[in-house]
């Protein structure tokens, strides 16, 4: 087990009616709101009804940023920071999935920045100070609920980068599963795929030992392959909804990766395909998994793969053990496919065109990942094999 | 699952040579300290040393409160608050296990309180206020190090008795797993069976789903399994060592518990053996939990214990429920065996003599737990079984 340093402030709201403690939460912060949105599911669903009605009724003020794109663009970041500046804003309030928590938390950085905000994206050290934000979530997937990134597009540029800052964790989160049971099945599979995807991140590294954070691991993996396809087929079941909810929020928040180390691949990998096509992030990871899995399994990387087709999976460990490590890969190719996600790029009208483009991209801070670091080539023969 | 309320503010610096953050982080709140300690093996194995130079160096002024007891006594929190009030002491620092922890956070909640400090552990309610505290680790048990609770006992009146409250949580908590190499083969057993216990009491109740805290309660008592034997046989593994440190901070922070219920029976049980016999906790409790288990086993628990059997010790599915949660049950008690910790009440000199007082005494705020309610008289045959 790694050295690591555990902080995870954000306050969580988990359950149905939570949004009751929205107006004393906002007050502690001031009365002035930023209210984030997206597409306008949540004028559709009322839950943009009840915020209002909660901001009225307790004298909130807010002004409002709808329309934050699936893949945010750094131009709503913008927006947001005017409006925020013009109106003295105390507290952004995002509400939907993830890439509206994720354009909330940048506005809440580029506030106090100077420069253009795409700066603070390019290189994160430039942020010095964050306003307050918080959200409501309305999409089990991206753990912004409860970390401290944020993953923003630059159209202009073809880029999409991460970026992070202690005070970009959102100060509280109100978790109402009910607020997913309108989720459609698409977005219900990539959500899914997403939560499995932050979890395969920390689990196939390099830290040899780290046993504890290994199990519990699994223990979300399995929540997840238990639960999504009963999301699918139950849209309003409760405790699957939950289960997922609340799996979202503790795939990413640290509790898995503090004590290894936690170099990601597959997700730069996929940012590169929603940069360039804009599709559905958990969709770009269903599709990039299982062949990511095959390039990187190898003589160092395969005792990691037979415990998780053991241990996951429920494979016999008495075997070969590459055969064991096949059959787990497949199981979750099987599983992705099983939720209704495409399983190669030319479904989402991704060609051989652009593939090294991306795959430079993907590596231009460099080699991808520990569990075997990946340059351009390598990531270049990921994106192949998944055509 | 349940409506719950996350809110875990502790933060954990965790690994070798973690201690290089106290200066800074005692900085944040003063430089008075009150430093509590127990039976001096801080001063045997050099972290007295350690944390005093620290303090020399940095202008940190602190007075002492040693020889806090295993089972902690309201004569020492008494003691604490005196030092406090004549001092100005502004951070309360604890350096052991989960006693030391437990007397500082009474000390530390006492400080504000106008009457007699065994008021606010009989009724915590009372606590309004409460002196920042913090710790540093020497003992893999109780968790005390990241929750916000303290359990007491004063032997004037035969009570050991639980209290807490949110502002009780450590501000920050050292856990450098190297400082428990030193810990003696019997307390590293016990210390294994109270993480054990504090899973099980989360793990074994009423609240159906929960599917997620069911899977990770799991993959921490795996934890517990794998590594509790491995720091018996090489007390200066740091894997075995940091693994337990970690999961005993785990098993208790809420992790667990958020979203369902949890009302304890064994901890409450063994609280009255230790209350009257001052035997240590951890020894109560793996005397004590078979026994319990196989007392509440009836046909609306058994497929819990099915649960258990097969995902904690890997017992086959398929055969009688009873069958494998019997097996189930006698694996844990072997398992405490394993580890050198006696069996039976009389192995400690508990004899029937007391035993009807203890049940009283056990039940007096009100049945014990939730998975199958206990009142006095089936703690008493509990308590009998296990003679």
């Amino acid at each position: 087990m790694l050295n690591f340093n555990y902080s995870i402030p954000t306050k969580i709201f988990f359950g149905r009616n939570k949004i009751e403690v929205l107006a004393e939460q906002v007050k502690n912060y001031g009365s002035n709101v930023l209210l984030v949105y997206g597409g306008g599911s949540i004028k559709r669903n009322g839950i943009y009804e009840k915020i209002t009605d909660i901001f009225n009724k307790n004298n909130i003020r807010f002004w409002e940023l709808p329309g934050v794109e699936p893949n945010p663009r750094i131009s709503s970041v913008r927006k947001g920071i005017e409006i925020c500046r013009d109106n003295k804003i105390e507290l952004i309030l995002a509400v939907g999935g993830g890439s509206t928590i994720d354009c909330a938390k940048v506005i809440a950085a580029g506030y106090y920045y100077d420069g253009d905000a795409w700066d603070i994206v390019v290189d994160p050290r430039k942020i010095d100070n964050v306003l307050p934000i918080a959200s409501i979530l309305t999409l089990a997937a991206t753990g912004s609920e409860m970390d401290a990134g944020a993953v923003i597009t630059s159209l202009e540029t073809s880029e999409k980068l991460g970026t992070g800052h202690k005070d970009m964790a959102p100060k509280f989160s109100i978790l109402d599963p009910t607020y997913t049971f309108s989720v459609p099945k698409n977005q219900t599979a990539a959500g899914t795929a997403d939560i499995m995807s932050h979890i395969f991140e920390v689990y196939f590294n390099n830290t040899k030992e780290a046993y504890l954070q290994n199990r519990m691991a699994e223990a979300l993996l399995k929540t997840c392959i238990h639960y999504g396809a009963k999301a699918m087929e139950e849209p309003g079941n409760y405790e699957a909804r939950a289960n997922l909810m609340w799996t979202s929020s503790l795939a990413i928040n640290g509790l898995l990766s503090y004590g290894k180390d936690a170099e990601w691949s597959v997700h730069p990998m996929e940012h590169e395909l929603s940069a360039f096509y804009d599709i559905t992030h958990g969709v770009g990871l269903a599709i990039l998994t299982p062949h990511w899995m095959e390039y990187v399994l190898n003589d160092n990387t395969v005792d990691k793969f037979v415990e998780y087709g053991v241990n996951v999976w429920g494979i016999d460990s008495i075997g070969d053990k590459y055969e064991i490590a096949h059959n787990a890969i497949k199981k979750t190719k099987e599983y992705f496919v099983s939720l209704g996600l495409p399983s190669s790029l030319r479904e989402v009208g991704i060609e051989e065109e652009k593939l090294e483009e991306m795959a430079k991209q993907a590596t231009v801070r460099g080699k991808l990942g520990n569990f075997k670091p990946l340059e351009a080539q390598d990531v270049l023969n990921i994106y192949r094999a998944a055509l």
